[in-house]
């Protein structure tokens, strides 16, 4: 099969305006993946009309009728639009015309409309939202999950963590990647129960590297490489983690932005600041994955750009390229048996 | 009563050596506070030998022969450790000796054993931890609890917006603080069910301001003045703020140590980094609050500096001169009969 990505291209706050100039960017970087644009036809070949025989053939549009809006319920979405570029997207996947999708729509329809369409891997009970984020060894921390699961068991936990793992394994290249519970203290009689009794599940998988608790400022150490907690508090956490960052952004500008001589200073940092944003540009840890399904499945945020777009859909081929899914299913698999062994 | 606060002088990383000029630095500006040092009564006699009679007038030592340590369990420290500097400045407040205690140690032994102490006040069944963030707006976000408490009821949540919204009124002069529940959307669908039981006990309190659901991020953005939620919620939110901003410090020092061109412009831009940092400066926003005491109990950073330390002092003068614990019973009361009379 060819590598093939479908892309919602009526999602997020700028739909195909972004959506088409990221595409068109990553296929002259890629050079065997075909890309499916889902949505108004019309509407997109117009979009595409000037680009030259040779891009269409790698850049192909589907037809998809409704587009799901930001503030749609995920029952709503799940139940009334059948024919959204969403939804059609994710039957590309599960009809195996596209190895994964990638959309910047409404978290809780994707996620709903993923699971109903595409179901979950066997041993997975919930699909979690797994994201990279930035750290100061300058690799990145993948955190699980993010807001899917506001309530999780103990066994939930230890499937985030295996999920996590295997997907840090193959879009990171680490051969056995730290895994951290998020915990208010790193002391083990610290945190509620369910932490608690995940830790005892995680300590008892020998294949698994668990390390142990870590609290919040250890996501942007380096110290492990995946750091498992429930959707709440993981959604909680990064959404602090833009807040901070937004704010000292904010300060930064104003700060240099006071008069003549600040303006000056700021000439001269310039290449810095540049360097410096760089490092930790949030677009470029663009692109959480759905894990846990039958498919590969890509959220982009909603208020992504081409540059932050195409880092979405780079960690959809990556994933492809790694076939994370079936490694998940293969290493759950192997790790209940080895828990049961030990039982 | 004089306006009086006791210091554990043994307590945080550096114990006296930063408590003891925090305290002189203090004494210099607030003409009317006496402070007193409790702890090791020879050594701190001898650290203040070369004191005038005057300042020694006001900075008295209170003798106490035991000290508890960072890594003690509450439990060890309420039992074995009756006589360490902690507990006896906790029991001064108690007597009525002090009208606040400020200390740099283990938090978990300090709830404990202030809980233990002074009793949580009528109506609060349990403390919450309080402290200010900054934010855009250049004020400051106060976020509650933030560690004691990891497993709450929505009534718990409830009784930290009033603690919080009292706290906010006194410590920042604001007639009508605007209080968030933290949550993981806007939406009134999203969230657990504490918080959505939380968020309806508060819309039924039309004298509380409650704006509605609020995410990590609007801790930063200022469109509320106090942030409620669970302490393992909080405890990893204020977590992940302290990681994000020590990441991009060290990579702001790191990219203005590259060379020498970047060490010239870090020379350049020195004043507006320095104005920078004081803006976000977490010394300034040192001394969290343990609130819902029968007294007055501040928790200094255990690495705080006497910068720091000060500002924890300060916290502490500021809640005794607006007698916020006395405050906190007598809105919660009326809140409660508000309540009563709707329902």
């Amino acid at each position: 099969m060819t590598l093939c990505v479908a892309l919602d291209a009526m999602s997020g706050d700028h739909g195909s305006s972004v959506v088409i100039p990221a595409a068109l960017k990553i296929l002259s970087e890629i050079d065997d993946l075909h890309l499916i644009l889902v949505g108004d036809e019309k509407k997109l070949k117009s979009e595409l009309s000037h680009q030259s025989a040779k891009v269409k053939q790698r850049l192909t549009v589907h037809h998809a009728g409704q587009q799901v809006e930001m503030d749609d319920l995920a029952s709503h979405a799940l139940r009334n639009k059948k024919d959204s570029s969403m939804r059609v997207a994710i039957n590309l996947v599960k009809e195996g015309k596209a190895s994964a999708c990638v959309s910047a729509g409404n978290t809780g329809a994707l996620m709903a409309t993923a699971r109903y369409v595409l179901k979950t891997l066997p041993g997975i009970d919930r699909p979690a939202i797994i994201t990279a984020l930035p750290n100061m060894q300058g690799h990145s921390t993948h955190v699980l999950d993010l807001g899917a699961n506001i309530e999780v068991s103990p066994e939930h936990l230890f499937q985030f963590a295996v999920m996590g793992s295997v997907l840090t394994q193959a879009v990171d290249n680490l051969p056995n990647p730290r895994i951290g519970l998020l915990n208010i203290g790193q002391e083990e009689i610290k945190g509620n129960e369910r932490v608690k009794e995940a830790a005892k599940l995680l300590s008892k998988s020998p294949s698994i590297n668990y390390v142990g608790f870590v609290e919040g400022d250890d996501i942007f150490k380096g110290i492990v490489d995946v750091v498992v907690c429930d959707g709440f508090v993981g959604n909680v956490s990064l959404k602090t983690t833009e807040g901070v960052a937004k704010m000292i952004s904010h300060y930064v500008k104003q700060s240099f932005n006071q008069n003549l001589w600040t303006r000056f200073a700021a000439l001269v940092s310039l290449p810095i600041i540049k360097n410096l944003r760089q490092k930790i540009d949030p677009r470029r840890y663009n692109g959480a994955s759905l894990l846990g399904l039958r498919g590969i499945v890509i959220k982009s945020h909603g208020g992504a750009d081409v540059l932050a777009f195409t880092y979405a859909i780079k960690e959809a081929v990556v994933e492809v390229q790694k076939n994370v899914p079936s490694q998940i299913s293969h290493i759950l698999a192997t790790l209940l048996s080895e828990r049961r062994r030990i039982e």
